[in-house]
């Protein structure tokens, strides 16, 4: 089993939805990701940076799930990331209410000695600038893999072409993949993005599902449907968190094996929007997520004469 | 090998896209179905109306696919059905710049007699009192498919009801499956479409794809990302074709080999789309779309460890 190494934030969240509003919860791209690979007994270690204001109980929650916190830097005197955000009727828009960045605009990742060596990178969504001091701090990973969004596409597109290019996978939202490319067509962005560097591209659709690129090859997972989607925060993490945690459990790095991955990824965001923030990610459990796996593989598997 | 019935329009089409502009060609919904059920070497039969204007050839290309037309009403001194549309960069918005109906405002349906006992019907997007006068001739089909729009909902929806409580399947897009049943979660929606009458609710969801409700069940067929769409116009009506020829074909209306005949639906759509009109429809053959299934199977197919 290999080890894993998620470099994102952890946070403050406060999130509305049609069916209520939450408090200041734990939040961040990190904290979902390493739930997310918890799950596939994985050795995971987060990297990320909070204030002195975050709550003992909140990263207890994490070391309760056998993450490694080490790299967790807490700043004295500094407030934590905090993001509030409200969700419309078809969950699929969302107001950001607040953005404090806070303690996150001194973030320089320190990944823990003992992790340096890890064979999975997993980079949140975060300023290029530090995703990239985090590949530096790594001996020759096996595969790195990274989210981003358009805001450092609009602000930072250099860096982030550079950190682009050092990784093996990208997870990027379709209208990011078309920002990004110039390209409309997801097949011919999907392409062009694998000229600047990564051999696997992942296309997130949301509640449409997720394709897998990796040159002429394509999968695509369906996001599982679902009477009441409660609350999208953290899906996109989640759903990468689980698909790095099994590439980390199984230490394949194929086009097959990645096929599997996502659906492992998928199976995951779709428990995390059943309830508030990480409600649902913490109490799941193996036979939970077996039985999910077989409703996925049941809504996408077919027999048809071939001649 | 079951017969199949198809009801609905054949017609002059004039389309745009950014690839370019058509003149009038043969379009219609009837015309998309029979040419994409053709493709299943069944015993496909179409029930429409034309005018005295409609060209023989048009008629000859159906008749050529082995397309039986008895059933096509030519009206002298009438004009056929026509619809323009001017299709957006993104290709999933369009403006229609023209419906006349023409011909189509005396359109009562008329079964030939050799079909009445056909196992299948398919009633295209089309008035409800047509789909019905439809449904009245038919001696027990064994199964009963319906497409349907938004339009009908508006001007005729108790007639619509009427339809639905007949029918085995029902296609409809996601929008106009929320609004039918009121509910925004597309599980919900198909639930309750079901307490409506059709046993199996097949929701389009165009470049997204498509899903089957049956009771508890669901599945899901992508739609083949593709480098270009270049004409969407009739993707929808060869899905249905598709799917209700490979039922006539098989005479099997389980949900396990409805799953096979939607991703049969899906492989001629995606043909379709490639380029204007009926063109891709009418040059395939066997060994392509032979190809496209294979090319949908590794689409969707993974392997994953269940405990």
């Amino acid at each position: 089993m290999s080890q894993l190494v998620a470099v994102g934030t952890v946070a403050f969240d406060t999130i509305e939805t049609p069916f209520g509003k939450t408090d200041k919860i734990l939040g961040g791209a990190a904290t979902y990701i390493g739930l997310a690979a918890s799950h596939l007994n994985v050795d995971v270690a987060l990297v990320a940076i909070v204030g002195d204001d975050f709550p003992k109980s909140f990263l207890d929650t994490l070391e309760s799930h056998n993450i490694n916190i080490d790299g967790v830097e807490i700043v004295a005197g500094e407030k934590s990331f905090y993001w509030s955000g409200r969700y419309h009727h078809d969950m699929n828009s969302r107001d950001t209410l607040a953005t404090e960045l806070n303690v996150l605009t001194q973030f320089e990742p320190k990944v823990p000695r003992q992790y340096q060596n890890a064979d999975l990178l997993l980079l949140g969504n975060l300023n290029p600038d530090a995703q990239l001091a985090a590949i530096e701090q790594m001996n020759n990973p096996k595969f790195i893999i990274m989210d981003t969004m358009n805001y450092w596409m609009n602000t930072s597109l250099e860096t982030l072409k550079e950190v682009i290019a050092r990784v093996d996978a990208i997870t990027i939202n379709d209208e990011e993949a078309r920002q990004l490319s110039g390209e409309y067509s997801l097949v011919k962005a999907a392409n062009k993005i694998q000229t600047m560097g990564p051999k696997f591209v992942i296309i997130k659709k949301g509640e449409h599902g997720a394709l897998l690129f990796h040159g002429e090859q394509v999968f695509f997972a369906p996001a599982l449907p679902l009477e009441e989607v409660f609350d999208p925060t953290g899906a996109g993490d989640s759903f990468a968190g689980g698909f790095a945690g099994y590439l980390a459990k199984t230490g394949d790095f194929s086009f097959e094996n990645l096929k599997s991955a996502i659906v492992f990824g998928t199976a995951l965001a779709s428990f995390c929007v059943e309830a508030f923030g990480t409600e649902r990610l913490k109490e799941i459990e193996s036979h939970d997520i077996q039985r999910r796996l077989s409703v996925l593989k049941s809504l996408m598997q077919f027999d048809i004469e071939l001649h």
